[in-house]
């Protein structure tokens, strides 16, 4: 009786989402949510952060705010993204309701249904989710460790021509490859985009935590990389892994006649994001506080990510191969071709781990020979008995 | 060279929205905004609801939340409602960012291109836009003091039979119109909708500012009075104006297949609400803490709506008529019909006082013979200076 939307029809609790919430057994070790663990966000800091806010400050704080961003927000975060190389002359921010509304804006501003979006294969998620709800197609574009793989972005190009409105590429600390890219690859990736002039996408959220101070040059966006217009690109960063998901906050850095219509399209979204949140991480990004947060974070992730790579190594039968991060919360695993993740994911429950299967990420939501282990969240000393369940789930399953 | 969607090429940053940036102006007397007054926000209550939160409740606050809300959150409001009278069997909750992304999360699982969606003439501007960016057509229906003309409802109606997808009121001191319906009045609609088994989208962020006890009776909600599935209602809140905009967080109550449809587009635009302004509204709503600021609260804007309607009846010329509020924020004044608001507007600017013109609430854009004045966040001493500034730049239009 109750007529949906022909967008709303086709979006369906997918079988990601059932298997998401078994995942979330309590009981479980998991490798599946790509969060920070509850332990590591910067508590002490907030209660200051709190304690120094004026009466006035708060009163700000519980007020609408204008869309594009509290003023002393948006300015901080450009002294940020300036500080990292963005040219913002041309530029305009918009503050958003965590990267996923970032991602969404830019899916509403630019996407007609049947328009093709490239994404790399696998890919993000809630990106792809984001793109779907506007009845776009997504095509996957294989990576190596380098990135994505030039020669099939082009073929993929090719074939769809003038459908393909945007291509989505997430370089850094991979969500949910783990893999950066690298230098030449990004020189060649936009050497693609001037060429076809097509609008990119650059997602960001994972990009401060590199590992080892050697990989942060590898961190440098593709977006400060262009100096003219040749080539329209919207970047999406995030304080979800950098202060706290909770506050839901995030930004897109784009071309300012993108930012005016992403800005329309947020107004009647939301109106604004959280004034409240928007004041805490204005103070979050004053006085060093964010690097000071980020040098206690990134050995902490590092650790964790070899505690993983070590037990995989220890316990993964032959013809398993994984990816080796530097930097980020994720490590991408590729099982023999004729397997299924969903069957691993299945005995990996009953012995007691939890991860995220393959087809979650394949933008086809097909291919399910591999899958993702989040160590993020998990507790140092729980990451080697989840991964040895893992692997003993993958032997039961050869 | 950016290639938009058809709904973004449609979306024009209107006059309405440059006339606005002239009404922040913070020289003018402003009853242009519809928001509190920063000094009415309950800080004090901030302060000692922070401070009582656990190490743990300040993680969960910074970390993700589900989509449909936090667990101890969605009891509370459950409880709040029921407590209203709403029966919950059959529906569901989603706590939203704000009840602006309640009514576009229904927009966008409603809405095709072309759709009809009908509203009252005048209609709240957050929601005509939410409908357009889904390239919704909204067709305004006239309104006296007891609410949506029915006759008038039943020809719109039958002119669009099947085209028309949703019904929007904003029945509880309506923005902008200021009047309450009357009990007969929402029957009558009731029974026009249940005959013809149209979806109603029912928004009530005012309804607890009732000025006299009295006037309580006259906000019970239309969805509380149907007891059985012959109309799917949805009904949208709000912790804005009984609490602050600056947390972002508002709810929609509906049958559970439109909330199901409702998460999942949800989870694509901002994954999740606040986890940390949602932590601070679950504590709001213990101990009373919403009823005593509510008892606070009304008596504050009874008096800012007197003054204003006392120096209304002093200054204003003959031939101009306005609403009598019972409740809420708004005065919504009526110029005689050959007179244009945006004239009064520009004097009235140069005479130091805003306000917003008509057309920005007439779902077609055009009508322009009346303005909303907003007394809400003016301070009390400001009202009568603002007003006669106002009248005089109406007598001087006339």
């Amino acid at each position: 009786m109750i007529r949906f939307s022909s967008s709303a029809q086709k979006m369906r609790s997918s079988e990601i989402r059932k298997l998401m919430k078994l995942a979330a057994d309590p009981s479980l070790i998991s490798f599946a949510g790509g969060m920070p663990a509850n332990s590591l966000f910067p508590i002490d800091t907030l209660d200051e952060i709190y304690a120094s806010l004026s009466v006035q400050a708060k009163q700000t704080a519980m007020q609408y705010g204008p869309t594009e961003g509290l003023p002393p927000l948006v300015k901080g975060l450009k002294e940020y993204l300036a500080s990292k190389g963005f040219n913002l002359e041309g530029q305009d921010l918009l503050v958003t309701t965590g990267a996923q509304q970032a991602i969404n804006v830019i899916a509403k501003v630019m996407l007609d249904p049947d328009d093709i979006v490239i994404t790399e294969y696998p890919s993000f998620i809630g990106a792809l989710a984001a793109f779907k709800s506007y009845q776009a197609i997504t095509e996957g574009v294989p990576m190596d460790d380098e990135g994505i793989i030039i020669s099939k972005l082009e073929e993929a190009l090719d074939k769809h021509k003038s459908r393909v409105k945007l291509v989505y590429l997430s370089p850094y600390f991979h969500n949910p490859a783990g893999i950066i890219y690298s230098e030449s690859r990004k020189n060649a990736v936009l050497e693609v985009l001037r060429k076809r002039k097509i609008c990119l996408l650059e997602d960001d959220p994972y990009g401060e935590l590199y590992f080892d101070q050697a990989d942060k040059v590898l961190t440098q966006p593709i977006k400060t990389m262009v100096n003219d217009e040749s080539v329209p690109i919207c970047y999406a960063g995030s304080f979800s892994k950098i202060f706290g998901p909770g506050i839901r906050l995030g930004w897109l850095l784009a071309p300012t006649e993108i930012i005016d219509k992403c800005q329309l399209c947020k107004q009647s979204m939301d109106a604004c994001s959280s004034s409240f949140t928007q004041v805490l991480a204005t103070e979050f990004l004053k006085e060093s506080r964010l690097e000071k947060y980020l040098q206690l974070l990134r050995p902490v992730y590092a650790r964790k990510a070899q505690i993983m790579l070590d037990s995989l190594k220890e316990h993964m039968p032959k013809g398993v191969s994984w990816t080796t991060p530097k930097g980020g919360f994720y490590i991408w695993v590729t099982l023999p071709e004729h397997m299924d993740s969903s069957d691993v994911f299945s005995k990996s429950i009953e012995g007691g781990a939890a991860f995220v299967i393959g087809s979650a990420f394949d933008p086809a939501g097909k291919r399910n020979n591999s899958f993702r282990l989040a160590f993020s969240h998990t507790p140092e000393d729980m990451i080697a008995k989840g991964v040895e369940i893992v692997a003993d789930a993958v032997k039961a399953s050869l």
